[in-house]
């Protein structure tokens, strides 16, 4: 059983010193499947001549930030699953310290990241795909635990369905996350409507704010002053459907 | 603006070697609300004589045991408040290492814990309070860590809405709690039913479990076979109405 409604792949060719490189990934996954956990799954495979060494730490710097950077529920799965396969035929050799490898990197990453956005896109009932971008954290990891708490709260997520600028429920998710700011260093944004400015309201039209919101994909941006530690998470909404889909999907 | 439908409040005698002590609670809250915290408030009062110091040692005891295991939403406050006055005017006084002081410390965690319950009977959108005991881990801790894994799962919360047994959502949510356990050592019951007998599907009438959680109040028992820690939480469920109270508040 599952509730995928869409497929979900993607390929593209990388020109890279050596020649081209291609890459390709399919996936499913919109939600937690009852009675057994189907999950999510990802199966990336390129033509990069790359040893699995070093493949699997590019894999998992890419994972890290998509895969582990999205949230359709809170509720993570047991049996989650990324996959890359290189089978080198490109003879398009890439080792670490490279230009290549950089590149290579940073390809890899997008390209996960624009399979994650697809798993949240097709979410359990989900209506929107928020992008959260927190930056000015003391470090990359601190921004991401930010962005993490906004894009699991509930409320945050109600208020995503809601159309609902509600930039307290932002603000709290934000400071219970565990990490140190100091709320009068804080910005905020819904694309171009900045809410809060320097931890004031700032001076914006509520019609604005919500109108960003009734888009099908929007960004939040918090700002929390404190360093150049930034992240990124994307997160669906919490509607009836998500409610119906797992409390009645029997009936 | 609030969403609490019923008055909490509630009052005990105790029975002391030293005289009758009383203790009194009022309470507010059932998720939060937009757009301040408004969130939740306990004040908790009594005649008892006892110093501050040893009184607030017994408040933190009994507030995590109490109001920091109960879930309507994921959403922690960063403004929740539990008081407790003592004017000492029932001239028991109760000093650490004596009988009393345990009485009292035990009298005070369940005192709390009827007032935490309250407040999750009277959850945004909530048509149930579901009691979680893990027993069986390794310590107390453990045992509380997957205890709120379950309250918190959406998943769960879901499952708990549409009276549906679904014992793998509450496996997987004690799997991603991050505590060791082994899977053959999970035994799993709903009120009197038992689901999951040594990590296998036990012999039992879908029905039956079923109608465990139509009741208003059930319990998901879960044993984990490691060691004597044990715990509680209370958890509401995620009904169309937590989306509408969250989703629409304002329209």
């Amino acid at each position: 059983m599952t509730t995928d409604t869409v497929a979900k792949e993607s390929a593209v060719e990388l020109p890279l010193n050596g020649g081209t490189v291609r890459m390709g990934a399919i996936a499913k996954g919109s939600g937690m499947v009852s009675p057994n956990m189907a999950t999510m799954i990802c199966l990336v495979t390129t033509d990069a001549a790359i040893h699995a060494e070093p493949l699997h730490a590019l894999l998992r710097h890419a994972a890290h930030r998509s895969f582990n950077c999205i949230s359709i529920d809170n509720d993570m799965s047991t049996s989650d699953t990324v996959l890359v396969l290189a089978n080198g035929r490109s003879k398009n050799e890439i080792h670490p310290g490279e230009k290549d490898y950089r590149i290579f990197c940073d390809a890899l990453t997008d390209f996960c990241q624009e399979m994650a956005k697809r798993l949240v896109r097709d979410a359990e009932g989900g209506t929107k795909c928020v992008e959260i971008f927190v930056e000015g954290a003391a470090n990359e990891d601190g921004a991401r635990r930010i962005a993490r708490a906004i894009g699991n709260s509930q409320l945050c997520k109600t208020a995503f369905f809601g159309n609902d600028p509600n930039w307290g429920r932002f603000l709290c998710a934000a400071g219970y996350a565990g990490v140190d700011f100091d709320p009068t260093d804080i910005n905020l944004w819904l694309d171009h409507v900045q809410l809060v400015r320097d931890g004031q309201v700032a001076n914006y039209r509520e019609e604005d704010a919500g109108a960003v919101m009734k888009q099908k994909e929007f960004r939040v941006r918090l700002s929390v002053g404190r360093g150049t530690g930034h992240a990124v998470y994307w997160a669906s909404d919490l509607s009836y459907d998500y409610v119906r889909i797992n409390a009645e999907y029997r009936t």
